[in-house]
């Protein structure tokens, strides 16, 4: 048998999140499983890196599939990217190890966080981008971030209805800085209204990028005192970070193996 | 009574293109005008710089209207926002001279075509791009492209359904190269996989861009021999052009006053 690692670049806006939990849901897994064994002529199950939620997107989700089928690679993205709605697109389809496994396997994720800090909406980026109206300090949100690096408990912004056995992971870098849109003409880099927030560890918890990235935007707009999130990090108390940052802003860029 | 300009970005995609022409299509002059008369409680009419095409989209599209309200100019883009759908941002509103007049005012317009040129889609530019999957010389469209510079009867370039009077037009500049878009993690400029083709004129004729365009794409491919555009240029048939590249790729980025 087979063993199919894809690559998928999707819009979480029309879904509810990767993960199938009740089948009246429209979520991106049966999307794909049922594409696949359209294609294929079998049941496939689809086993993702992890779950992102809905209206979450990704640039390079990681998942892997079992089947019989001898179809070559590159035709079966041609058929899957003819088949699958606009919004999911497979970037790569290559032949993985028999034991390879896309969720026990992850050693890591990079998640991107963006914000359009400007009075006023963008039409091209409506649902891709989290709109956020009033000023920033950039400089300030980078210099309260940093205490985020390393190895921490990081129940603090962990959405309490996670199952997580352990709180601590390892932040291996987080960067925050302005980043251009050419395309639609917007200014460049230094002033630019787009903010990404890139955060990488070994793993993640329950919401936790949304609410570092929710409360470094209260620390950036001056209504948390300096100091704030390294006092939120170790009280290990989610009621003291900031809100979560909304779904439509986040990014799964990259999982690590 | 005052004359207000204001500056529109919008996503043509499900839209009947800019002008209102029979009740039944949604345009966006009619979709602003809808709003407009609801913020101020009086029958308004915009006129706009010109049309755009169903699906062309617009970064900068400028329209003007009278009005008797005394609204604060931020209150009415504020009002304009919150009510128009998320595809239509008002981006600017400003007071203009009581002469002003969006159309016969315009002295030259910028528009922008984006190509999407890599084996596969991309989910974040479906309907914001065209996409070309096989490989194109960007240097041999520019040199193809640079004829087009200057005064020229464009008539080559023109849909047939024309009604314009002269097909004379003077293009001021026309700009072919590889765009980064780093939000999504594409690589940037130089290795890029968008191609945006800049062109700025004093006015265009019907669909020239998009036949520009792709004329531009089946020299790029390599579809036409060296020196095509140029030929296609002076021969002023239409015929021998290539075919009208898709319009949602196709961006109005600045009106010249």
């Amino acid at each position: 048998m087979r063993n199919i690692k894809i690559t998928l670049e999707y819009s979480g806006t029309h879904y509810f999140g990767w993960q199938t939990q009740r089948k009246e849901h429209r979520t991106i897994q049966a999307t794909v499983e049922k594409t696949l064994c359209k294609i294929l002529s079998e049941k496939v199950k689809i086993t993702g890196s992890g779950r992102t939620d809905s209206g979450v997107h990704a640039v390079a989700q990681v998942a892997n599939f079992k089947t019989n089928s001898a179809l070559p690679l590159k035709k079966l993205r041609l058929a899957l990217n003819a088949l699958l709605p606009g919004d999911i697109t497979v970037t790569r389809a290559e032949e993985a190890d028999p034991d390879f496994d896309a969720c026990r396997h992850a050693r890591g994720k990079a998640y991107r966080y963006v914000i359009l800090n400007r009075p006023y909406r963008s039409t091209f980026l409506k649902e891709k981008a989290a709109f956020y109206p009033f000023p920033l300090d950039v400089a300030l949100m980078r210099r309260e971030s940093k205490c985020l690096m390393g190895k921490h408990d990081f129940r603090a912004f962990c959405t309490s209805k996670s199952s997580a056995k352990t709180f601590v992971r390892t932040v291996r870098s987080i960067s925050i800085k302005r980043i251009s849109c050419a395309m639609w003409g917007m200014p460049r880099a230094d002033t630019s209204c787009l903010i990404a927030v890139d955060i990488e560890a070994d793993g993640f918890l329950y919401n936790m990028v949304r609410n570092i990235v929710g409360s470094l935007i209260e620390a950036g707009r001056g209504r948390f005192p300096s100091g704030s999130i390294k006092k939120i990090l170790s009280s290990k108390d989610r009621r003291r970070a900031g809100p979560t940052a909304s779904a439509c802003g986040l990014y799964l860029m990259k999982v690590n193996y």
